[in-house]
């Protein structure tokens, strides 16, 4: 997917909302249980009702992985069903890989080009040619860790490096490495605020947002300091939606939820687009 | 494993040398593509012939979840495999993985409670809550990227952070997460000329030295600078002895590869221990 239409998804739905399939086994509906693929059955339920109000898919892989082959199967099966029934949405294997070119290039061939996600997250600190693999696929996207929404931020991210933070110098560095059409970057909303001057770095390239909902960020001020004329935000919710409810009434809350944060966004870019 | 367990095993060998299985199904000799399972028919041939000449097996995870399900039923296999045939054999899973906490702690359930590794690597851009889920496993440990093989590390893990590089600060800093008995860091061969200095921050540390072999790297260099009282190096070798031979005979000459280097290490743990 192109930024340009990710933008027009973006326009139409009134939304730059990401839902996060953080999916875990104990915490699915009982009466899901008795399904072939509970895991499967319960996204595809979560993704048909929250479908209309977001641009984007966020499979989180290490609750994936955490189910053995069965939880691949369930995370190739949802890639899947996406792709041929949502073909419009963007779609981000949240897997924070990397590493020497020769195996980055095979996390590319396993997210790219078998399970065709639009996007893989990245962390940065084995540098260029740990993430240039996974920019040679055309219309594929790298977002790369740039200020992460967790505590542990603080440990080596804020680190003072020259003129600049660590987090500012992976954006001015690795910015050099693609362009605003392949390349993404994870700003934590719990880190609102820096927005503005990481725009200041960035103003182009799209930023994947977490940190909102269960993380306690701010969705007003994130659209506030981070948009930009291609509104340029994902926000991920992944907890708030999809774990609403642990009851029959699950999918429909989730939509409620999506429904809710896609009308706050509506306003937001109706105000700052 | 523990820390005695694993020195004790490395002076019984004779050996520091950890075998990566980066098993490729592109590389795989012809006659194996008629098994069932020919990633772990090869693995399991590579393996029996090389245990009594090295310490620990390095599984990139890269490798197999390329293959899909079919290459994570080989990843499990091959572990499973390791830990009933040779359980005195340290496993890695090379894994790159770190997340926010609760995502982190999935990972741990995947590797470590449902495969049973006895170390995972972890790359440290996130911090400290990304990486303690993997230290409240007893007997488990993480491998943290500290100053890797290839030549983007020179991108960021060599910033001047303050008095230090960006490296030696994660080394100072993550030291004090665990302790030398649950944490090891990588530190690439191509960079043994440093090892000097980073035993002066981390002089109990066990390392994990890939970059030998296919990258480049020396060993004696490693050896030399690198070593402590209990070794408290693992040095790894994947491409150059897994596939010294696409042939029928490639068990045999992974063999003999893994034996020259045993016996290298052999002269070298008698001059430096």
């Amino acid at each position: 997917m192109t930024r340009k239409e990710l933008f027009e998804q973006i326009k139409k739905k009134g939304s730059f909302l990401c839902v996060g399939l953080d999916t875990d086994t104990e915490k699915l509906p009982a009466h899901l249980l008795d399904e072939e693929d509970p895991v499967f059955a319960f996204n595809k339920q979560i993704i048909d009702s929250t479908q209309a109000y977001c641009v984007a898919y966020k499979l989180n892989t290490a609750f994936y992985e955490a189910d053995g082959v069965s939880g691949w199967i369930s995370l190739e099966k949802t890639a899947n069903y996406l792709h041929l029934q949502y073909p419009d949405h963007f779609t981000i294997a949240d897997a924070k890989r990397g590493d020497i070119g020769n195996t980055s290039a095979m996390y590319a061939r396993a997210f790219f080009a078998n399970m065709d996600f639009d996007s893989i997250t990245v962390a940065p600190y084995m540098g260029e040619d740990s993430v240039r693999p996974f920019l040679t696929h055309p219309d594929k996207w790298v977002i790369l860790l740039a200020l992460t929404s967790n505590k542990g931020a603080a440990d080596f991210q804020m680190l003072q490096t020259g003129d600049a933070k660590l987090f500012e110098t992976v954006l001015k560095t690795s910015s050099q490495w693609g362009t605003a059409d392949s390349l993404m970057y994870v700003v934590g909303a719990t880190k609102a605020g820096m927005l503005a001057d990481i725009r200041k770095i960035i103003p182009d390239h799209f930023l994947l947002v977490p940190g909102v909902g269960a993380q306690g960020g701010s969705l007003e001020d994130a659209a506030k300091n981070g948009m930009n004329k291609s509104c340029g935000l994902l926000v991920n919710a992944s907890r708030s939606i999809i774990y609403a409810s642990s009851d029959v009434d699950f999918a429909h809350r989730a939509k409620d939820e999506a429904e809710k944060m896609q009308q706050e966004m509506s306003a937001l870019l109706n105000k700052y687009l």
